[in-house]
């Protein structure tokens, strides 16, 4: 059995974490800590959580983390990056969910996250989660950063057609849904249910802080610079992330076999039937991004649509498949795959 | 294993009762009918369900469901009673979620569902499917009676004060709210999301087919008539049934300690502290009631919560922990406990 | 034209008051205030605003404040009792949103909201603003309550009923169910979508203001103590209470004929034809109270639904009503009657 | 006063007609005609209009229709193109709210709705009712095509850039998102609550019926053949239309001043300030467009946020603002600006 620690219990993610953890048949939940709920049981924080996980929520401590093979952190960014060195040293296995170690150049991390990196030299060892490009260097990660929602969709989906250099790298527009749960469990005017229960919107569209993540990741995809317009909304709908990418082909392509071939083997990316249109309820509470690829007109302009649950394949279930896979487990372990529908 | 077969699934509890079977270890989903959707994998019906059920429907038919060890009935009422007998005579188990079995007066029956009752002298060894109540019988039993969303909520929930004939029996009043998913999944003006998005409204106000089935129960409890008022409404929301029910004291009793001693071993009832107002949101997916007691002003009125998921424990939960009584597998076996927050 | 003040402007019922005062053909909106955005233009906070209301939130300042004719306070609990005194020494109308002048007791007050009051040799000449019940003297009044959101449904709702002496005082059970702009704009937890849009769940069940607000109306009615239980709900929609509204019945009436009766002449209460069931999306930003009585069995139980948008009828339109009776002129002025469906 | 009739009274674009006529200072509805609902009063249907509006539905018939001096077809596709002729030799203005009219060619109508055109010699004295683009004209026309929800707000964003050559033609992408009620107000599985309450997902990217309505528009404000990908969304809101739109600058210019030059006479069209998101909330029930233009990074790519309730600008507002401007009455009569927020 593996143990493990959860560091930042009370957001939507951490609550995500616990219940994946709690039915997987080789991890013991040790560990749970949280500064705001510390001392109360989690059951009383998350009645779902009742008779499920029996913990009560700990001040977050190295020496009691210290004692996991494993340390999530499901916390604000810039928290993980103060922990993860007396981790490391300590020998366990750091995976942060947040943005810490997401960014290879220190410099852009300030840029975007407004304060300089505790630890710069962690950057180069540390491993970005997502199986779908990086499985093998994951398996010998010591510290791993998951990705965000928006970029595991966003890369996913253009993954096959930038991976076989068939898309123009400029002009790629990124149209993008998210449910307010990935706003996060804080309370905010802005995500109260009568602000935005029957509204959409767009927001960040002069910059969003995914726009250098999801680039990073495309680039070293396409070997090249890539140009990217990315535009988030805010649906109303709890989870859920629904990515509209537009690219422009270069050359002729049989799309749909490109993209059933590029994940015939990847057990949580599910390409749909040619025609198709994927909606975020049928992946909600799955770790799975299902796809569908299309060429209105037949025309240069493909349109890819891939949707993930954004507390799921978009940051807790996508910790656990990168934990499977450092401590050599089944993949698939604890990630059943039938989302809650409806 | 078990060989499981479900007719009518192309509704929600069919496709929950999927959902549910697929990860139960000891059980095989070998057969799925629908006579709408025969000849069409399921998968291409519920993309929720690719590479987890890999089944077509079928149309229904005797002997093929006969090959099977149980067969659950997810269809509109008066189904289950043409096949109960061929099926019974074949040695097989019939579970109904529908209402075919669940009055024990086939007049009764007629009266609330408009055509007589195919198959009157099955009634007897029909056993009612709510294990808090019938554990020992369903487990002897070859025809269940699945009870109904609401009945289920509302009997649980006045279980102890009728057990141990605390409150008066007239006057008593179910006021209970319902998601949408409630009214099935069938092409009605009046489930639109435009109709019902952003309201909510009482309905069957002088009358619902689910009066009957809930008094019965409550006056098995009783001993004696009750009096009951019931009032549904529907709520904008998918899943959840919130029941908010109220009585009147006879007697003094500590109520807390009351229910926490009657459900003590209950695996599915969890009665919640003191003080506490369970929420729908905090069942979802999840096989189990949440039940809070309230006494306002410790005058003479009480007031329980209780709240399930109308396709779980409300339907296709319930439905497999009966599955799981009468063939001698754990009660629990299958029904994860947590549920989907947020 | 009236010259109008609100002081408050940034909360639900503010917002809303705004909405309506601006199409009033006899009111000039001249001051709105707002500690927390003094200075913001009222359009850049609420850009449903834009080219409706040209001013930007000052201060409160009660010099500013005294040079209108009428000054509605949609403020917290406990604000306009700072105000009044000095608004009405300079002949001022005052209008108060919230709870400061609607218990008689200040005692009761005192103990419901926390702290003295601070004028309670006001509450005398305050007048309770519900036009239905108090028309004449609101049409004299300086000083006006308006009702809580619930005590206006279930005040309605229960009226003709105990006016006429047809009910048992005891036993009385109200129970009700809000969307969330009733918890206000502000930021809380328990208001995100993520928390609320798909739960349904009581609160306050040991004990909620409303309820003593509710009791003295129905004992003013009644003419004698009435005993009531009162369990709100949260729904997961934005606007809209529904009352679902127990009694028992001590002599024979025909309830319609009753209703219809009691409110032929009212221009804001709606009863519906027999058999109806009110939806709350019906009266959605209209100033109306549908309501529909009903008799289950045709036994003693009285089942009464009342359905009204909390922040109209339930705040800003009842203000506005209240507003018009004072200053002499149509009661409906402003007060447009067709909700906002779908 | 101008007599008008509503032909296709029952769906959501003919209840929201009835709700801005029945407050039109100048306007007497005199008929509406439903064949589902023939025979039961309006206020039975749709509670909302209670009070509002005193009609019952009747058969369509071209004679009662012909005695009204203007007549709304709220039909589905199809409907409209089988009376205009008969409408207008009696001298009656003719306003259709569906596609029959909006392109000027009948071929590409038979290729995207199924059948032959019933009149097209009526096509070119059909004028496309967008105001901003094609006012003088209404005021002449006799038979006005009221454009479609998707193409106003997809025309009004992009018309400063293409009425002045600002932007490529080639490129173009229209990511659009929808409630529901644009689907209208028919029994489809698709739109029940539970099917939709909790996802978003794209529809019809292989080709849409709004499509070529839009290539029409735009190809005439640019004076040349655009190419343009759109790809509607389907989201979880009851109204509301977001338009996220796409193009490539071929020139420098000052995006804020040219939309706010371009819209600033315009009563409904709202350039809102240099880095807005609008939202789909803010228009709720108002005949408006809010816009917003960006240019990330300072880029070559433009972003447009355009939003609009569909069931108001995109439908029946706009039909009234059309008719207003046919009849020589102010362009916003009737059309009170605030929206319902929240």
């Amino acid at each position: 059995m593996i143990k493990a620690a959860i560091v930042g219990g009370t957001g939507y993610t951490g609550v995500e974490l616990m219940r994946i953890l709690s039915r997987h048949p080789q991890v013991e939940l040790a560990l749970v800590t949280s500064r705001t709920d510390a001392g109360k049981a989690v059951a009383e924080v998350y009645p779902s959580l009742r008779g499920v996980v029996d913990l009560a929520f700990r001040e977050p401590d190295v020496e009691a983390l210290g004692d996991n093979d494993v340390v999530f952190f499901a916390t604000p960014n810039g928290t993980a990056m103060h922990y993860a060195r007396s981790l490391l040293d300590r020998g366990r296995v750091v995976i942060d969910l947040a943005a810490d170690f997401r960014l290879r150049d220190p410099g852009l991390w300030q840029r975007w996250y407004g304060e300089p990196h505790a630890c710069p030299e962690l950057l180069e060892m540390a491993v970005y989660g997502l199986p779908e490009v990086n499985r093998e260097q994951i398996k010998k990660a010591r510290l791993i950063a998951c990705p965000g929602c928006y970029p595991t969709a966003v890369q996913l989906g253009y993954l096959p057609l930038l991976h076989h250099r068939l898309i123009e790298v400029t002009g790629l527009i990124a149209d993008c849904k998210s449910g307010v749960s990935g706003a996060g469990r804080s309370a905010r005017l802005s995500s109260l249910m009568a602000e935005t229960g029957e509204g959409l919107k767009a927001y960040s569209v002069p910059g969003h802080r995914h726009q250098p993540e999801i680039c990073q990741g495309l680039q070293a995809m396409a070997g090249k610079a890539v140009e990217l317009t990315f535009v988030p909304h805010l649906a109303p709908m709890i989870r859920g992330i629904h990515a509209t990418l537009y690219a422009r082909l270069q050359e002729e392509v049989d799309l749909q076999t490109l993209y059933e071939d590029h994940y015939r083997r990847e057990p949580f990316v599910d390409v749909l039937p040619p025609g198709s249109h994927p909606d975020t309820v049928d992946v909600r509470g799955a770790n799975r991004c299902q796809i569908a690829v299309h060429r209105p007109g037949d025309g240069r302009q493909v349109v890819v649509l891939a949707v993930i649950d954004n507390l799921v394949k978009g940051a807790a279930g996508q910790a656990v498949q990168n934990m499977n896979l450092v401590f050599g487990m089944p993949e698939t372990q604890g990630l059943e795959r039938a989302g809650l529908y409806p």
